[in-house]
């Protein structure tokens, strides 16, 4: 059994949950939305990642001894609170856009349909999930899209918390990287994973020649050298003197690197290793990947750029309550009244709108109705749990093919990395129809 | 037993090890250091956290069946290696800076001594758990400076991974803050915990009347009434009405929050609840806390800013081999090359020099050997682990304690918010002496 993920709570939630309980309202029917103001400011589109995780973190949900006996000592609730807790299954429905999908203001992300008191316990694990992983997935997504054919190899797992890490590798996966080097993102979510040897391998032994012998003798001519420990003209020709023109890859990992790449290229072309590739690694981000598309390199290595989500690093989405029972037995529309926070009331749905060339057009968000497919458009709405249980995959590998395909359907400047307003408006279905 | 640890790592670790047993240096005694090349841009000190959390993770950093498996069945590294990481113990010295403690370039905040395999595996974990913790720390310190003796309560879980979020309860707990609303942080380190209610409870309700009046009763008068849900001047009347003198306070989370502070103490006083405090919780920073000093608050509520650094969500520490033993069996310092990325070869010591007020002057750093106290200087190097254990508390109340007098002995223009050079010039011992 995997560890509870029920504390992964803020205290509020508990007591809202015995005050409702108090009130009798704590089994109202209610509808919690997740979705984004705004996107981060000049970002185009977003990436939603993490679904999958959430989902995962779900099943685990629960209240045990301990966790019961943590918040009785404590005196956080009630005994009444303590004994729905210890019951407490979701049972209500999720719907959702499918990981993976981009997104845009007001795009209804996750729709939890449950009891008040069902819904707003999970209030703060779906939004650490998914505001950590779609900041990440989000710039993630500008750089592969910077990057265009060349492979993208996440290594950020030293610049964020050891568990973001692992999350940070998988959303940057979903958003087209190809690998990472954080290993228990390989064991837990099948991610390939890459490495070869740092500046401290080459400092350990009494000189460059030794370091690098040693390595092609122990991981094969395949392996990637990494060249600036010393000098890098020095280091690319005892590289391709020892491995011939079979070495796999230089790295590169300090320096002004449009220049360099273009004189290790010259190197490696001119000492007969056409086909040694040069990986870079120095404090990438989509901006000095969009500056190396012209220079000879193959893999860009990116670090803490993508895993603190490029200046962003959460993606800023709320969970809100947007409708719920009233005395009559109708559901009802609900939102706060403050100027600098509002929320749309009613609960919504996401389609978005094609043209005739299969290009996106616009965020069409229904409001207490399913807008209509003009025979172009895309269902965005995917029932993800169903009376409790999850009904979609929540792997990786799903989430990137449904990203592969969600961004290519955007207009070209949803791409561009300048500063820009978001690339599809987003159309209420009240001001549309 | 808790889970491994040890996959938290980066694939080139593992590969490095490899290439070191095959050319027989992995035995080589070595020193890796973990150290600040520059405090973020503006900042005048960093503050150290993690240091507790990095020594349990080293206790379970352990490569069991299921990580060998892992390893084995992805080829990672060859069996020789495998064999290696099975029998892996850390049997080394671990010295460092206490956690809480204040920092400065070239601070000497982790110095790990032992064989070049030992130290090189930890890589990962110490910097993913030191950058994340004192990312937070250091931003999280600014904020309750700038709170003098008003508590901070950190609430960003939502923001931040979840399994990030509570490490960075613990951090803004190590830096002064008073109580966090994530429960697993409670449980798992200690931290008080705060919450009541959200919108969502309010909206929940058919008014808020209804609302308030069953979270008194249920949560009782000292409960803190959330106040900006339709219009705040007629909330407090209504809280006041409801509850009395007693009200234990009001929230407001939204708009003009100086404005509608001084508003609404003025309200509370004239309706005699002068004993009712104000809390604050809208997007609040370190500058925003500053700025509300002269208004009448009681309590702020931190969130998005302070877990995730308030603009600096890694504190860019890195982890550098700085010595090993050569073939003479004398140790001798190494560092890179690279322009860019200079690195000041030679174990490091750290000495706080303070003047005969007590107030710190510069940050001492002896290279290969202890600088010299002259009298009225402090001592910063703590050993931490001696021989694989680890001798000192893991604790965050220790660590919070620490911070609160390290904090204390800076010079006062540490504590200004504007941007600065680091209030202590860094000076080497060869500089200095």
């Amino acid at each position: 059994m995997n560890p509870s993920t029920a504390l992964l709570t803020d205290h509020y939630e508990l007591t809202m949950v015995q005050a409702a309980l108090r009130s009798g309202h704590a089994d109202r029917p209610c509808v919690f939305e997740t979705f984004a103001r705004r996107l981060p400011d000049g970002r185009r589109y977003g990436v939603l990642a993490g679904t999958g995780r959430f989902l995962e973190a779900l099943r685990d949900f629960r209240f045990g001894e301990d966790e019961l006996a943590f918040l009785r000592e404590h005196r956080i609730v009630d005994e009444r609170t303590l004994d729905w807790l210890a019951d407490y299954r979701f049972t209500g429905d999720i719907w959702g856009y499918a990981e993976g999908e981009v997104y845009f203001p007001g795009s209804p992300l996750l729709v939890v349909e449950s009891t008040f008191a069902e819904g707003v316990v999970l209030e703060t694990l779906a939004l650490s999930v998914l505001n950590h992983d779609s900041a990440v997935a989000s710039a993630a997504s500008r750089m592969t899209a910077a990057a265009g054919d060349r492979p993208c190899i996440e290594m950020g797992s030293r610049r964020t918390h050891e568990g973001s890490a692992v999350a940070a590798a998988r959303a940057a996966y979903v958003a087209g990287f190809g690998s990472t080097s954080n290993l228990e993102a390989g064991r837990r979510h099948g991610i390939p994973t890459a490495g070869t040897a740092a500046h401290s391998y080459t400092l350990l032994h009494d000189d460059e020649r030794d370091a690098f012998a040693n390595q092609l003798a122990s991981l094969g001519l395949g392996t990637t050298l990494l060249v600036d420990t010393y000098d890098v003209t020095a280091a690319v020709e005892l590289a391709v003197e020892l491995a011939g023109p079979e070495l796999g890859a230089v790295r590169i990992d300090s320096g002004d690197l449009v220049e360099q790449a273009h004189e290790v290229r010259a190197q490696l072309d001119a000492l007969g290793a056409t086909s040694t590739r040069i990986v870079v690694t120095s404090d990438l981000d989509e901006h000095a990947i969009a500056a190396l598309q012209a220079a000879p390199v193959d893999v860009y290595g990116v670090g803490t750029s993508v895993v603190t989500g490029s200046g962003h690093p959460a993606a800023g989405l709320v969970y809100k309550l947007v409708s719920r029972q009233g005395d009559s037995g109708a559901m009802e529309g609900v939102a706060k009244a403050s100027k600098d926070k509002t929320s749309v009331a009613g609960r919504k749905f996401g389609l978005r709108r094609r043209g005739p060339d299969g290009v996106a057009r616009a965020e069409i968000v229904g409001i207490d109705e399913r807008p209509q497919d003009d025979g172009d458009d895309r269902e965005l709405m995917v029932r993800l749990v169903e009376r409790g249980e999850v009904v979609v995959p929540t792997d990786a590998a799903t989430a990137r093919e449904h990203h592969a395909m969600a961004r290519a359907e955007l207009p070209r400047r949803a791409l561009r990395l300048s500063h820009g307003e978001p690339a599809l408006p987003t159309t209420y279905l009240s001001d549309w129809s």
